[in-house]
């Protein structure tokens, strides 16, 4: 928790009473791993801070799933197209590993934008990180090589999420064959 | 200008004064078909709101112009991660029709997030839906075929944009051939 006010201090310079006024709406949730926490259909009415673990979203696109966004300690996830219009997601969120989060709703942020220009800050920066991570992705997938997508992956995502999302997960991300990523991982690690 | 005062007005509930602090900082601008806005290469030191005419952003891959977003009357538009984070633009920003817009500085919109809550609002609205026009044109061009992408395309987009804008544009924005759209058009006006 002390990480999240942390964090919300250094962005938005959220004070110790607006801080309280968003504590209150958090919830604590522990996610074993391989937990379904929104599924794809369902509407994504929160949106977590990570304190511990790795969670991430896919969708299914020939019954294989296609990974769309990494999340680990101290970052915040949720399927966003889902929970920005409160319509049905296309995605599903999952906890890669064991996870300890805080979840706010959708209502509990509707109120924060109301109370402090701080929050519409925090919900502006929210939306620019995700459009800027899919926009790179798309941009990527389309003009780079096996090679450049992971080194543009390794330099633009946190270590942990490198070191701890599972190799066939990474690769459905960048839009290349398991077997690429093990080729270019070694390339890699010789040069 | 009175269409730019009425939609932030129902957009972010704008007030007369607040209005008048936003007002001051535009820049009228009038361009001609085929002029080049923001470069490849350069930074989008500005967001352009039309007031008539039609923008497209796009970049370049393998010498072929690949459209990436379409604005037209009473819309907003810029190389929109550029902007954001004031670095180089990886896309192009250009007049389709001659034009006229409001120009508003990456330094001014700045200064109008300190002064007003609102102006984050709109800040927010604005990235949030970029993240869903760029979400949904990289689901569309994974998982649709030529005749799903462009029904798709008629429903989300503008009519006016759908009129106005010429065909092989279209047909990049939607990762399609020419001759796909041009059949997929036929189709549909039979049906």
């Amino acid at each position: 928790m002390a990480e999240l006010h942390k964090i919300l201090k250094e962005l938005i310079g959220l004070t110790k009473s607006e801080w309280e006024s968003f504590n209150v709406k958090l919830n604590k949730k522990e996610f074993k791993a391989r937990t379904l926490i929104i599924k794809e259909g369902s509407i994504a009415h929160n949106l977590y801070f990570i304190e511990s673990g790795t969670l991430r979203t896919y969708h299914l696109r020939d019954g294989k799933e296609i990974s769309t966004y990494f999340a680990c300690d101290k970052q915040f996830i949720s399927s966003f197209s889902s929970f920005i219009t409160q319509t049905a997601s296309f995605e599903t969120l999952e906890a890669i590993e064991d996870s300890s989060v805080y979840e706010l709703s959708y209502q509990a942020l509707t109120e924060l934008y109301k109370d402090s220009s701080k929050f519409e800050k925090l919900g502006r920066i929210l939306a620019e990180k995700n459009y800027l991570c899919v926009m790179d992705r798309t941009l990527t997938m389309q003009t780079r090589t096996a090679k450049e997508k992971y080194l543009d992956f390794i330099k633009n995502y946190d270590d942990d999420i490198v070191q701890r999302v599972p190799q066939h997960m990474i690769a459905t991300f960048l839009g290349i064959a398991p077997e690429s990523l093990s080729r270019v991982r070694k390339e890699i690690s010789i040069s």
